[in-house]
């Protein structure tokens, strides 16, 4: 529908330079520097640095870079931990025009140099810390990127040097004032994030300057954050770029802690040192810091909020928080709806049953975030979505103004993702009667044994119920009688042993006998960067592994 | 700066249905309902409707304003008071696609006619209460819109209804369900706001979608609000669609306390009953509550947050609500860009100056909103930047997405508001070197004696420091010798008296000789609906005033 040439709004009344500017989240940087110069924005063990001195070394690393000749529809890569220096990236890379192309530390060398190559990188930002990784995919790259170095003072290792210049040498290049411009249009490009894909070349997700300013002020609507809140890196950058973390802080003067390490002593040190306040990460990264011994956590009065993300957390997780006092709120998306999209809202009545059961409830994908224009469960075939019925599985789809432009150059799977004018997740679900969505697994992730569907998260989420268990992963084992029988793989807490026995028992209590798993596999979980455990490195290994009887 | 054809991002990756839709307040609503159907959305006396009521009620109202031919590009005006109906009409009429123009319930019945007929208005909502109003303004009027009567419970006046139907009739016609849509174009038009202005004729400001999007975002993001705040509207909501707050609210899923009047009595006891966290209004309306006998706040312990705009607070304003524990915030804007548009941060350091000096610096316009691209003190000849001294004075300028499309049918008010590419506010103002802008005065309120400045803002400011003094405005008096003085017009406390020369004392502590009120006039002032005083009527009236000796 729309407005009739005679409607009085039809004429006239045009975008101008007074009325109209290209969405970014860059003018959040300015706006933190202006409103609390001297409020501390990065804290890193000994450095601290105020807005005003990250506003004018973000302004020094776009100078630099484009003097440098680095410009609109570039692509400077960065390996990077948490850090001051990637934070930096985060603002004055987009800065120049240029797309920030946010590497997982965890890749392996040949990874690195796909993503170099195919992302086009004419910059490469390197930590020492990986210097091993990116000294073998620079020479397996077919691009010779320039390299700049980060010396970070709180990495401990070895770790050489691969580049021409260090980061603050290439700093002291740039103009703290320098005059940066808005994208010239809100679509233009801002970051590249090359998903993880269990099979196949990695696939690069596009973001847009709107995307990303919508993204982070979702994540300060949904979250409440108040103004200077205290933020602890326990997720990575690199990852879905911290989710839009470090843009949304800047729109709230925010401080973040940072982080090179997930390590629950240190964790505590600085939520109680900082009086950290909000901090994100995937359930594994939850576990690690609930259980940790409780005399880590003496002292820490204050409350302390935590998105959880990246995998369906386990309801043993939620009730552990709750016992703990950390006010858990459950996110959901991919990296190509800009990380969290939907959020588990908290409903008064929850309030009101036991634990157990809230756990549960708060455990769901829930609903989408004010500012996603849609997202439910769709039937993938039909496009209708699923009956509110909490058994029909569908497939969880998004559309709006939180969904990536495309990967790049990969016009097939851009198709694919976007059919029939949603993005397909790929994460089967049931809508349940309140209008919440819940993932019951990956379509790949469903294990078949004797034709009736397991879902692996269920029988996952009965042995994270086992006091011992601190991780697992169940998939599919190939049966010569049941096509399928599942197969866990257990990481149990430091000094504690249990039997298969004992789990099979545990088991039978919570599932019904054909989801109880016929193997058991014992031993530290491949896992990737951000927790997440993979689950095709398991798939692989179930094939060898023998089954009980 | 525009991507190079050469770039990997230059090609493909285009808008599509799955990653992008037009930017509207419009879904917020739909997510409140969905995130917390039965949450109290909406209490007004006796009446209570939750999210999921507040929804299907604005559908109904969309269903029902379609089905009578009303969509995009019309225009549906509303004289109505802040009622559960006014809210609904922020949601129900931009469903339709049409255009939300809410009249100023105080003006009189020539404005409202030409407001109706320059607006085009195709259907009018009307409160009884202002039946006699609207009842010869239509008969003045050229056009003849459709009339709906809000017949409001907790009106309890006569005011006979003229319209053909009621409103709960006109909703009983549409469908809940009613399956509404995005506007085609972010740009199209969401509301039609009608500027006071003290001369000529009333200018239309036109808001879009895009803008009332970020506006809401923007104000739920600079006051940090959380999820469920009970917000209380002592904040008219024709003024400036309530700052944006119908649409801002829907996004945390608030509740709204409604008001017809306000009345110190009633705001304290809604205060107590309903927990209200936040409210709004003019120094007018901050004065009324904090000037209240103190035994209103009796058991109101919660804390309590506001808003203060739409004139500068008095520091005596300011410092009244810290010593009552309520958390002001002062924000400055005007209804061309949406409402606040800066906002006085405040600064760690503030916490240990004086309450008097703290007061002062509160009380500046201060700096952007996050999402404001910019908003400085131009000089308005060079158009550059005025010198962060404190003392040049320059034009307070704001320029980006914030900023009304322009004024409906007036080709010559728009292109001089945007004049080299900023809106141009007509406040003057200095910046202090901490970045803060301060108003001085409008152009217009200029107090020139003797061939010096007076600010009327610092004489009032100092009248304000006067314990007696309930309000004040100062405006200029011909006069032969001097050109202009300062005149006063005051309204005094309840039961207070106080004469000239003490006036003329105490300001003489305050206020270099020249600028001391050389005639003072006593009596209750002229106010809009907004609580801004009517300065125009004051200049009337100087005229004929007799001066001191």
């Amino acid at each position: 529908m729309t407005i009739q040439a005679s409607s009085p709004y039809a004429l006239g009344l045009e975008k101008n330079a007074a009325n109209f500017a290209s969405l970014s989240p860059l003018p959040f940087l300015e706006w933190a520097a202006q409103a609390a110069p001297d409020h501390p924005s990065l804290i890193h063990g000994e450095r601290h640095y105020t807005w005003a001195q990250t506003y004018a070394r973000c302004r020094r690393l776009a100078s630099a870079l484009s003097r440098r000749g680095i410009g609109p529809g570039q692509t400077v890569a960065v390996m990077l931990s948490n850090t001051p220096e990637m934070y930096e990236c985060h603002f004055g890379i987009p800065m120049t025009g240029a797309v920030l192309n946010c590497i997982n530390t965890r890749l392996d060398a040949a990874s690195v140099a796909f993503i170099l190559d195919h992302g086009e990188a004419s910059l490469v930002l390197t930590d020492r810390e990986f210097a091993p990784t990116m000294a073998v995919a620079l020479a397996m790259a077919a691009r010779k990127p320039v390299v700049v170095d980060v010396d970070d003072s709180e990495f401990r290792g070895e770790g050489q040097r691969l580049g021409s210049l260090d980061y603050e040498a290439l700093l002291a290049e740039g103009d703290p004032a320098f005059g940066w411009s808005l994208p010239a249009d809100e679509w233009d490009p801002i970051a590249l994030n090359y998903t993880s894909g269990t099979t196949g070349d990695p696939k690069g997700v596009v973001f847009h300057h709107r995307g990303a300013y919508i993204a982070a002020l979702g994540n300060n609507v949904v979250w409440g954050m108040p103004r200077h809140p205290v933020y602890l890196w326990t997720l990575p950058m690199f990852h879905c770029n911290g989710w839009c973390f470090p843009w949304a802080l800047a729109a709230v003067a925010a401080t973040s802690i940072c982080l090179r390490k997930v390590d629950a002593a240190v964790i505590y040190d600085l939520i109680r040192r900082h009086r950290v306040t909000h901090f994100c990460g995937a359930p594994i990264v939850h576990n690690t810091i609930l259980n940790a011994p409780a005399e880590l956590r003496h002292g820490i009065e204050h409350k302390v909020k935590a998105f959880v993300a990246g995998a369906a957390p386990p309801a043993a997780t939620l009730a552990a928080a709750e016992a703990a006092g950390i006010e858990i709120t459950h996110v959901y998306g991919l990296t190509e709806v800009y990380g969290p999209a939907t959020v588990c809202v908290k409903r008064e009545a929850w309030g009101e049953v036991d634990p157990a059961e809230r756990a549960r409830l708060n455990g769901r994908q829930g609903i989408r975030y004010p500012v996603v224009e849609a997202a439910t469960v769709l039937d993938p075939e039909t496009m209708e979505p699923v009956p509110a019925d909490g058994e029909t599985i569908g497939e969880i789809m998004f559309r709006g103004n939180m969904t990536m432009r495309g990967y790049l150059k990969n016009e097939r799977a851009t198709r694919e993702a976007f059919a029939g004018g949603w993005f397909h997740s790929g994460d089967l679900a049931v809508l349940h009667p309140d209008g919440y969505m819940k993932v019951r697994d990956r379509s790949k992730d469903i294990i078949i044994s004797g034709g009736e569907n397991i879902s692996s998260l269920e029988v996952e989420d009965a042995l994270y119920h086992h006091p011992a268990v601190l991780a697992v992963g169940v998939v599919a084992r190939p049966d010569p009688k049941w096509g399928e029988t599942p197969c866990a793989f257990i990481e149990l807490k430091e000094g504690v042993e249990v039997s298969e026995e004992a789990l099979v028992a545990h088991c039978r209590t919570l599932l019904a006998g054909f989801k109880v798993p016929r193997t058991f596999v014992f031993g530290p979980l491949p896992k990737t960067s951000t927790g997440k455990i993979q689950k095709f490195v398991l798939r692989d290994r179930a094939k060898s592994a023998s089954a009980i009887e």
